[in-house]
């Protein structure tokens, strides 16, 4: 028989590329690296044997190995409900939960249900790379708006509203944005919704990190205010276990019947196992306990890494300082590029992600390709620290090269490496 | 703030019906109804004690509650792996295997990476209803192959290639079909793969089913012998527990690749967690052995659908005698409409699924709306009789409403109501 090896590939998945992030795992897989690179939790941290008791809970029952609701198993969806109906300050019943296999796989149900391919579609610049990759294999129009130190840039998205565009979805990490670690300021969180409700937008907040800030209150939740054009997505990778994928979504009526149809044609329903040892574990162990310990951990990688950059990066090197979540962004002095460094970095056992990964398009800011994003979520602060010096180490050599070579001067600003001369791998 | 509630939706997702099998588990959730509608398996059957068991070995490994690969993991992969070439008679590697949150989802990443809107796919008629939810929301243009006693019929499918016609895809339930319950034969399924051959098209074997034969070995898979044109999806759902939500896809390397990107913006990867309890399960207690064990369960409750239908049911009924599988499939004596009927049939506490929500277009076969599929997997074999009992007195009523009224002698054929004298729900 032929041996038949090219077959026709659907014209909406041949432009997705791979995530960076994940070809990162791969190279960062070898045990003498240190990963700065992958936004992995804590879940070192969990106490598995009581997951062990809670699954064993969980199968007392016939339904956990049977097929449910798509929707969603009537116990957790209802354990969810009560934990929004707090956060959020306003009634939100078992019906309004929709479960998902974590909430990566909201955004794409979503992206389904609501964007036909060419359909203008409003993201973060730079943006969480899963939602990049939903977006773009939607055939979506991308339209970035830049972030500042308070989140997405509400002017820049006015002007796009004012030219005419008319999204049909807006993406926001708002609290602890993945990659840049900024958080939507509470003014602009109302403005936004009123520019939804001005324009007739569909506003998605996707909200992975909301609990997990180190001071005061989780910032409130744009759905709290606005639940006729907000789109909330909640999961638990982040704040319980993401080995068990399970997220939920509040959404609009209409919207949420159209999610279940494409839960139910994508996996006909969420796994009820995972779902009822959720359940059974959230019974017995405050979730709030869970967070909250999570929150301490990360608070404290959180301040090794902030540390280990002031007293090690040189100098010309600025960072976010995230109020929350798992991410610095980092900017290297003038004239380094983050993506032709890495292999450099990969050599001195140290990884991270170039910023370019999270840009739509090229981005038109010049800094964008001396940015990088650092976790601090997985390591250890004596890691963390390590990964840093390393790191900074990288940075030094990089610039005395180009020092000696006279290829920039930071006063001049952005020049990069002359076409042909990026180093190659050591 | 306005009230919004129509948003626009994509216009791929607007013509997607839900699963008429969905709403029927919703109007049979009534206990006094004795459903033989929906598929699940006999999952009761399952030592849920030893699964909890497995959860716990499971969790002793930090893996365990961690994001994974998005093929999935090692372990796993190599116990399919394992399972498959000895079932398939060749050489399957763990990087051969993708494993997937069910079959399911292997059939909507497939769609995904294979299929853009109009691009023609050829699907059994009557076909899989989830196979038909994927392929009309990816836009496929669906063209039906009629079924006999051995499978599809592939005159028809080769004149529809002789025409011009150049589908992505062919998808075939080839083994205990749902919902017909036939098996496509041995020459068939070399004929099927001869013609992928020299038509270039990629088979579907959509292959949930395969282990569950009454009688000697499994049919001998097609991608046993054709492993460049076919895509086999595997699945744990009917051989051990479809609430864990595992499958698996051995695909043409090209097609592998953009499956794993597909589930990388889909959900990131499989759960971890049910992943390596499947594994753990497996590895001390031989899958052959719970095989073996649903085959029993599965065998004696065909048996006691067959020998109700054979007492019961008023003559000119028939229906498939399946050799494996789930379900039966009868076709009422001439003048019914099964669809028409059910609203009698949930009066009278029984329920099925009429054969018309199988059908990719309004079938051309007159026997189609008199047809019905009858699952005999999940009832006990008292309660399949008394199911048949209550059908039986169905049906004999409404044969009886027909004659009295004159609406039809069986020799005319097909005529079904006049217009606008549908029976009333009782």
């Amino acid at each position: 028989m032929t041996v038949t090896t090219d077959f026709p590939l659907s014209a909406r998945l041949r432009d997705v590329r791979g995530s960076a992030i994940r070809d990162l795992l791969t190279l960062t897989a070898r045990p003498d690296v240190l990963s700065l690179a992958g936004g992995l939790p804590a879940a070192g941290a969990l106490p598995r044997e009581r997951i062990a008791a809670a699954a064993e809970r969980a199968l007392r029952a016939p339904a956990s190995v049977q097929y449910g609701e798509t929707a969603g198993l009537a116990g957790l969806r209802e354990v969810v409900a009560a934990h929004e109906a707090q956060r959020l300050d306003r009634p939100v019943a078992a019906g309004d939960v929709v479960v998902t296999s974590g909430s990566q796989q909201a955004l794409d149900l979503l992206a389904r249900a609501v964007v036909d391919p060419g359909d203008p579609v409003v993201v973060e610049d730079p943006v969480y790379v899963g939602a990049l990759q939903v977006f773009q294999a939607a055939g979506a129009d991308l339209h970035g708006v830049p972030l500042d130190a308070d989140g997405m840039d509400l002017d820049a998205l006015e002007r796009l509203l004012r030219g005419g565009l008319r999204p049909r979805l807006v993406h926001t990490v708002s609290s602890f944005h993945n990659p840049r670690g900024v958080t939507l300021a509470a003014e602009r969180r109302a403005r936004l919704a009123h520019l939804a409700d001005r324009y007739g937008l569909l506003v998605v907040e996707d909200d992975p990190y909301g609990l997990l800030g180190f001071e005061g209150a989780p910032p409130r939740a744009m759905r709290a205010d606005e639940a006729d054009a907000v789109i909330y997505l909640g999961s638990f990778s982040k704040t319980f276990a993401p080995g068990l994928r399970v997220g939920w979504v509040l959404a609009p009526h209409g919207v949420r019947d159209k999610l279940v149809m494409a839960s139910e044609a994508n996996q006909l329903c969420p796994s009820s196992f995972t779902q009822m040892t959720v359940a059974a574990y959230l019974g017995t162990h405050p979730w709030r306990e869970q967070v909250k310990a999570y929150r301490e951990v990360y608070r404290e990688r959180r301040d090794a890494m902030l540390a280990a950059l002031t007293d090690l990066m040189p100098e010309g090197t600025t960072w976010t300082v995230p109020a929350g979540g798992f991410y610095v962004w980092a900017t290297l002095p003038e004239g380094l590029d983050a993506g032709a460094m890495l292999p450099r970095a990969i050599g001195e056992r140290v990884a991270y992600v170039p910023g370019a990964a999270f840009y739509a398009h090229d981005s038109a800011d010049p800094a964008a390709r001396r940015s990088l994003r650092l976790s601090y979520c997985y390591p250890t602060p004596e890691q963390i620290r390590e990964g840093v010096r390393r790191l900074a180490g990288v940075v030094e050599a990089e610039l005395e090269v180009r020092a000696s070579f006279g290829l920039t001067a930071p006063s001049r600003g952005g020049a990069g490496y002359p076409e042909g001369s990026e180093p190659g791998l050591p």
